[in-house]
């Protein structure tokens, strides 16, 4: 990413608890750093809230980031705190529009670091096209946050040939991953382990927001569902959908897109990659007839060069999703218990 | 507050790094607990996002809630979240329906308590009349937040009559202050400092959309500002008004009301009550001509009990609040650098 971004005006190091008081010291710290870098038409009013004018049916998402590290290699937590949101907007058939922002500090984070923070919202939002409409900030004492958390909450205007309904999902539809898996969770774990490897696993984390809006003009309806398996990964999420709707799910090992060196990392670990949580891609279930159409027409766009049909719905085996090896071994996919790799979003 | 809700089914004691997994852990905790409390037909759903069809002009606001100790008297930081938000939109002129929730929890939160909080989001938001439609969980590991961290965003209809605008405040307009100040903070405070008074400082946390919505039903486009004077105070909130509108304010001391037991506290803790954060009050900026029928109107109203007028927009001294003693004293309102009261919301 290009830092093009004003600098900022201020002359403090690092932030205190002043800085979350709602006195002076957050005064400087929103008007000489984050309105500046942040600007629009509805954050400009620097109101307690923001007037939109939006059609009649919008979708809205909520999501609270609290990855550690805050930088890793492919982005920060400001550009997926993003992204994540702009995302789950996008898997809802909408059209993400607006932001809201609201930051919980540790007292003693880096001034510095806070920018860089800030710098990626901004790149992010640009890339996605969406607005930071309105805002919070607290500061907490030393030893009761961890650098940042951040929040944000997406508001989206549905795309009106849009038609997501799980309920939708059907015998014969196929299953379409737009891009490869296990790539988000394999940077953070190799920063925390601090494994190296001949090029660094830099994290896909990136607005989807782009493609889905492309995939549905093209076929509308045909779309039965979209998802994008973040945390627990792209097995938690089959095993959801079987679950929730009762339907069995094939899933074939080797039509799934990984990287080789991602693929090598999480061999290295012991780690499943179906479970391996993801930033970048998402499942689509879609009407078997397009299918094959619609995985190339995703492969000609940006962010979906790597997508493939994993999969299908099927008769056999209602409620559980199954993957089929190579050679015919079939295992189901359960729900993971617990953490594979916490604090990854 | 009245616990009627359904008793928990859970079995387990304390929350775990799992349960934020998004694997069995977290479907556990929010299948037999969350989705069973705050049931409604949008969360029912429990999509990513949740669909929602609105009138044309809506209002958005953010708010992420730290407060320290979670559970005070007179409430607990469930209850704080779903008002706190609530009141930012009822200060837009909106009327309040739908929040996002998005909970931080620190591993090692009793369960009991997180039980507890999650009853007072259900008892505040059917009080406020506001569905929750959307949420996220995450878990941190112990010792990376406190407790338990909450932000809620709102979105609200814009009421057709309102005409909230900080620029059409003009000299002659009187403000009228809603209730008594400091209570909230004033209760954290003697908790945090074990003080004991002959009776206890209740917060005054409580929803106010109610009762702007009959405000302004009656008033209309006479209203020109609302604001809930949370962090910072009284204070704070009338110097950003003359700071940002160029308008002189002068406050007549003695006619902001406060409870006595409240002043005491105040004395006792060496703290201008000014300054002292409020839940559950706001400051109505009005047209000088209906200021003391609307204050006779809000007095027949529950939680307007004690409004009264406090000051008026003037002539002199343009950009600086003026505090005016029962004795023609007279001190400036600045803006208050840091902190009197972290984590007070």
């Amino acid at each position: 990413m290009q830092l093009q971004c004003p600098l900022p005006k201020l002359d403090f190091e690092y932030i205190t608890l002043g800085h979350g008081s709602g006195g002076l010291l957050t005064h400087k710290l929103l008007e000489s750093g984050v309105f500046d870098i942040l600007s629009n038409e509805h954050l400009d009013k620097q109101d307690d809230g923001a007037f939109l004018t939006l059609k009649h049916e919008i979708a809205v998402t909520t999501d609270s980031f609290v990855i550690s590290p805050i930088f890793f290699p492919g982005g920060n937590i400001g550009e997926l705190s993003v992204f994540g949101t702009v995302n789950d907007l996008a898997m809802c058939g909408a059209d993400p529009k607006y932001l809201t922002l609201s930051f919980i500090i540790e007292e003693g984070l880096l001034f510095k670091e806070f920018w860089e923070v800030l710098v990626g919202i901004k790149w992010a939002a640009d890339k996605a096209n969406v607005k930071i409409v309105t805002g919070d900030t607290k500061v907490v004492d030393r030893g009761k946050a961890d650098k940042i958390f951040i929040n944000t909450t997406g508001i989206g205007e549905v795309h009106s040939n849009a038609k997501i309904d799980i309920n939708r999902i059907k015998v014969g539809d196929k299953i379409i991953c737009s891009g490869n898996v296990a790539t988000h969770g394999m940077a953070i774990m190799s920063v925390r382990e601090g494994l190296e490897f001949e090029s660094t696993i830099e994290s896909d984390t990136q607005e989807l927001n782009h493609l889905t809006a492309a995939l549905i003009k093209q076929y509308g309806s045909a779309i039965k569902f979209l998802r994008d398996p973040t945390r627990g990964g792209l097995g938690t999420i089959l095993a959801e959908i079987s679950k929730d709707t009762n339907v069995g799910i094939d899933v074939l090992h080797d039509s799934i897109p990984i990287d080789p060196l991602v693929f090598s990392a999480c061999e290295l670990l012991g780690l499943d990659p179906i479970y391996v949580a993801n930033e970048g891609i998402f499942i689509c279930i879609i009407d078997g007839q397009v299918a094959e159409d619609a995985t190339e027409f995703l492969q000609k766009l940006a962010y979906g060069e790597n997508a493939a049909i994993i999969g299908e719905i099927v008769e056999d085996h209602p409620n559980k999703t199954v993957l089929v090896s190579p050679i015919g071994g079939r295992r189901v996919i359960n729900l993971p218990v617990g953490e594979q790799l916490p604090r990854i979003c």
